[in-house]
């Protein structure tokens, strides 16, 4: 597996099924959303501005997409869980490189995480944020179904504040 | 990682707590336990009667375990979240090998499954069951948090019925 064919495979329309664990007060939240991913092209205005914003040569771009997501928690009626981003690779080897975005996943700020391929094929991001950080690992059970688990950490790595688990189903 | 620093880490009471997502209608399950993770001695009984349950030589296992759980979940309230098994690793390499079990996962049978380890050490076990399949990934966080999802797959090895998640904070 390598970036071009993570974000390949994962281009399309996916229905998640979330389950957040906060580990302090063992609270258990459900987020049911619908996920879609896009390719964007390597001229798009978001994406330029993105490596401008993060100093990057846009010419270092790999498969560059978006990320648009809503849906509904059982956390708080009136929480909208509703976002887009774009994101954008920037690999230093087959296995391993940058991943910019415009919109963090722990804080609403842009964020440069470091990802990397293992051995069976697992998308590994750890996203370094003001207040916390970030490792998430995703992969794919088959074409359509894919998994993700996301951790946030206190930012000095010690402590897991929150566990995450998405499945995601294909739907286009 | 190795299986005996893999199983000398699981080593003590957890506290975990595990969502299932039952994908088929979209219906998120949570479930809280308590799991006790012990050594079991090469001689225990238990552990002889799994090896000639299995037909395999006592010499060939390494740092066998038991572990119990006991939790209650949310799916229903009558049923009894409650068990133990005897779980007994054959190394064929340093990061590979067989898992003996005298009670399933998927199914309450004896069952082997076939375990490697990942470059970033996570824990991944195979195990066809008569009518299912179900593959395993856990991994430490740190020494004291671990993370483990399991699906439950068709015995085809199609199609993904049951996602879960569960994070899992050591007692003792």
């Amino acid at each position: 597996m390598n970036i071009q064919e993570f974000v390949g495979q994962s281009i399309g329309t996916w229905k998640s099924q979330r389950s957040a664990h906060h580990l302090a007060f063992g609270h258990f939240e459900a987020i049911n959303s619908l996920i879609e991913i896009a390719e964007i092209a390597l001229d798009d205005p978001a994406l330029l501005a993105l490596c401008e914003l993060h100093n990057t040569d846009p010419s270092s771009i790999v498969a560059p997409f978006r990320m648009t997501w809503e849906g509904e928690t059982d956390w708080d009626d009136d929480q909208k869980v509703k976002g887009t981003c774009v994101l954008a690779p920037v690999p230093a080897s087959v296995k391993h490189g940058k991943l910019l975005r415009d919109q963090g996943y722990a804080e609403e700020m842009p964020a440069i995480g470091e990802y990397f391929f293992t051995d069976d094929d697992t998308f590994v991001l750890n996203t370094p944020y003001d207040r916390a950080a970030a490792e998430e690992k995703i992969w794919f059970v088959d074409s359509n179904v894919r998994c993700r688990v996301s951790l946030i950490k206190t930012s000095a790595g010690s402590g897991v504040v929150t566990a995450s688990f998405s499945s995601e189903i294909r739907q286009t």
